[in-house]
């Protein structure tokens, strides 16, 4: 169960870091979409390791191969796999590993659930699980698009420690968050945030930061009531990002600060649209879109391996330490942006098709 | 689909404000767990309306049926219908809404996802709707001390508004807790935060805050790594309360601040114990719980039904004003306390069975 | 998951013979479909006990209750809950039944699986389970009238031990089914089955017999490829109604008597609508409809309780012998008519939201 | 939806006939369970085309390749990838195929409910898909004999159109049933239904007929009481094989045609075993395993692809002839037996996590 996301647009993620491959198969995609691997490397590219100067130069070119339910350019209705093969692995940069417990990792835990663990590299909770995230979103951007001509899911680096952004959800663009190698959409906070990345890596330790988000052009009526309100499916959806801390939509934890006549979006009429003056809703109410701009922010936590020595235990129960080895990223904001675009995707678009089921619209 | 909830620990809730009545089905209940009616009560009655002078007047008794599912005391292993009648409905309170859009409700989204509402209340975003959850999970709590007799969920207000209280995961009692009707977990919050929140409702106006609850005591192993993260759940559980607008685990949003050498939870043996010397991954690491505490904290905004003129629209698309009618709550902290317990209880529940099913152990 | 049924329009049943009572959610219902509890009632009806001379004479009016989900005559999208309450109980006829096991009856694997059993009747396994899916159903029918309007669902006793109906499934009407008290489609054999029934009964003894169905004007496109395939789904269904012991659709098993040549329906043009010029398939072919009747039979054990002496054993693991008490129907044929159907509607309803969602057409 | 298939052993096959291959990820596979892809491709071997003079000739060496899951020699818990490269690939044997719906198979139904179809093969309809079920089954065996040393899973051919094979099911062996290329278990009916199967291929024509399976020393409670039913799921499991057209369990559609009082399985003790002296109900009561011998029939109709000359329709509305093409099997059933034995595995396995989950106990 825990490795598929979604009920009507599903995706089933597999593989480890070290080992065949990584990769994903879907389920329930609607047919005759137009798809190719192109469009699918895109994406991967975007979250790919080596990509610029401040991310881990582990060189995976992670180029994706299409095994199944894709015709002559289209969707078929049956299920999609697609495969990345792993290349640069380097068991050997992971041999301490094997006795001693990285510190807020998951070798511990994963141990101590299934009595086993895949010691040569991160296993099932290293980051390149989630390619199959990524290149399942990549379709379902398309199945979007195609429903919601308008739609735009844009995220970008909002702060990178105590180094905050200043951005307009309402106005940014892909072009300027991808114009920089942090991601961001404050061209003013660009430089400060690569200096702080630099400085954080050649100390041998990392930072965190958040990441911002916003779906422009929504369809009024995606959600559900209870269970499946939309701003539960992103929470979920993002706090299964690894390293993640912290979900909040709209007004968030700050919008606790206000009252309820400053905090309630009042209605207007827009012409024959219904609209909100204010959106601290967040583009959610009652769990369902409201046709606003839905705004949300995720909390990633600093980079778990760093380069200094650290206290743990063995395997065997012994105090010891270990410092950290091998390629890794010292602040995986950067590509963390277009994983929480990938997450809010696969959400939308699992919305969408449940929507369409239950109210026949789109 | 929207209205059930986990895999293993199923729950359905059903039923509006007004109506029948609501209810919940369990299904996957483990057999020959004593329960009965008193216990679902108990819960019950801690987050019914008109228990205190902070909290709404609305009537109801809030009693409960076991239709199904027990005998002679015990869990059957076979579905537990729970019913709990509507008794002090006032539909006349609500005969503006069927118009009017109350802002920052349900009534919009409603109309435009369904072409339908049940307008004489808040229908299925009632409150209510959480009576189910608490019924459930007053069953999920003796499942999970059946099988961790040393576990404990505590959650409490942590701040109403900006009044922050000062409380200690590590140490704090539902003794404390339910010795004040704000559910607060430090003694010296109590009178402000009641005051302000008196002061708040001769206002007419209302206030928000954060719910924390930590839950000791759990087994190592709860949790799977990849959508089905313990975090990534106990995001969804918590986002799908109403008027919740944020989660946090750990460190959270603030984690942000910190570097990975500060943020990392060192490992050290405790005699035959593998424990950590911080919790900032507040007791989950790679999705899966590690033995320490888990922390999380959510956030509530400010209850949308205020006693003021707001600005809003018609059903028939005309702007105009509405002022909030009916007995509602100036703060729906104090009773969001147990539905919080709920929720994490009945996530605990599943992931339990989910593991046992998996690794065949507890 | 043992208790639900369906992805999209998805029931829960619950319920045992002795207790509260008896019902059903449905979750995921399309809004706005007109429906009240007479449509209900009259389904309930021709399932209950004690509606002709030929069924248990147990005395239970069956009346339902909507609980929740329909407001104003319509349904509101969110989940409707149907109650009806245990009316005629008599544990007493159940005493003996405690501390031995009936012969083909679910007492011992019950007590063997779950360490209890709701030994004052059959529990669980009591067809009044039933009684939650022909409500759920009456609701399914109305929406796929909805979608089809030209749709029937048909079902009638096609055999009774060695007693073989004449029926065309073409063209039997449910004013001739329901015309008689066995429901058969062939009058002709009406009465040789009741004198059997009757002569079966007066004898302490029971018979079996088989269902056939047929679903006309079904829409082309309803199942899936593979493991949802349309007689997949549908044999699940039969074989989930008590006393089931087998299902066949199409040439069934007689069609291993044919070749190849011989079984192959072939494809001509009439007018714009492709058609099979025989029908050995049923109305499937690779797992989705083609648009031809749908036709599968369904075969039902002899009624386990008998009023004979047989072996059994104890609880306490003694040999000793067993009478059957109680009120049972001494051939559940003619009852078993509307659960067939309603098992059918649940399949295609569920299977009709499944191709709207991924094929947004009809 | 379609494509998966059980709720905690839950398989995801995905591939269609000519592409990249065809796979399947498994997820939720207990750890620690030793798998290697010999054990895998040892039951590919057994459904493979090629294998012997009465199977289709085509090519394939059907090759796995584990990408995921497994380290060391054995599962680690996260999901297990398998692939199978397709080879011998022919797409201008079917380019007719194109422009004409072949009789009695998938091609217009997939075309009539997705709006396109892979032409140049069956697709999704082919027997290919069955490879990821065989090899998620290899490892479902070895998790179900780690859980119950002794249980044995054994289909044989029962009927090949009327050649009739006598067996026993409590005795027969794998090694009579692999003995034989057809895959009967009873020797003396080898040498006529291989002789139907000549005749009847020289001839262009087709044949079909039935498997019979037994699960021996299963425990006792697997299954449900209602939708879960062992015998729902196993009909379910049988229905989603290609060409099947029913299914029964113990006395099945016979049964029909026995009173209560010969049908009834009578208990007894035998020693501290509740044992039945018949086994009309096959292994299961009111859903649950009684552990006496599981057994059921299945029904597989003659193959659609003959070498004769057949009317159609064209895509284009047009009334047409169509001969078959390419390589076949003139009876599918000696390749069907290890996909039944295969399909038998997965529904055990996951009733036995089930089980496990709801009540603790193998």
């Amino acid at each position: 169960m825990s490795n598929s996301f979604g009920h009507l647009f599903r995706i089933s993620t597999w593989g480890e870091s070290h080992g065949g491959g990584v990769g994903v198969v879907i389920d329930g995609c609607p047919p005759c979409i137009p798809i190719c691997e192109e469009d699918i490397q895109l994406e991967l590219d975007r979250r790919r390791p080596g990509q610029s100067e401040i991310v881990t130069p582990r060189k995976e070119s992670d180029t994706c191969e299409i095994l199944s339910g894709v015709f002559e350019g289209q969707t078929l209705g049956s299920p999609i796999a697609i495969l990345v093969r792993n290349k640069d692995q380097r068991p050997s940069s992971y041999s301490e590993m094997k006795d001693k417990y990285r510190p807020s990792h998951a070798d511990f835990t994963y141990d101590a659930k299934y009595g086993t663990r895949a010691w040569h590299g991160g296993g099932r909770a290293s980051a390149r699980e989630t390619i199959g995230r990524v290149a399942a979103a990549a379709i379902a951007k398309k199945v979007l698009t195609n429903l919601y001509p308008g739609i735009e899911i844009l995220a970008w680096v909002d702060s990178i420690k105590d180094i905050k952004a200043d951005v307009d959800p309402g106005n940014v663009t892909m072009e300027t968050i991808e114009s920089n190698i942090v991601r961001t959409g404050d061209l003013n906070a660009v430089d400060p945030m690569i200096a702080l990345i630099k400085e954080t890596r050649s100390d041998g330790n990392s930072v965190g930061g958040i990441v911002e988000c916003v779906v422009r052009n929504a369809p009024v009526g995606l959600g559900n009531p209870v269970f499946g309100k939309l701003e539960a499916s992103l929470a979920q959806a993002m706090l299964s990002i690894p390293a993640t801390k912290g979900f909040e939509i709209g007004s968030g934890f700050q919008g606790t600060q206000l009252t309820g006549a400053e905090h309630n979006d009042s209605f207007y009429m827009d012409g024959d649209t219904v609209r909100t003056s204010t959106n601290h809703s967040g583009g959610v109410q009652g769990g369902i879109s409201n046709g606003e701009n839905i705004i949300f922010r995720t909390a990633f936590k600093p980079t778990a391996t760093i380069m200094k020595e650290q206290k743990t235990v063995t395997t065997g129960s012994e105090d010891t330490e270990l410092k950290g080895r091998g390629r890794h990223d010292a602040c995986v904001l950067p590509r963390a942006v277009p994983i929480v675009e990938a997450m809010t995707a696969l959400v939308l678009c699992d919305h969408a098709l449940q929507h369409i089921a239950q109210c026949g619209t789109k």
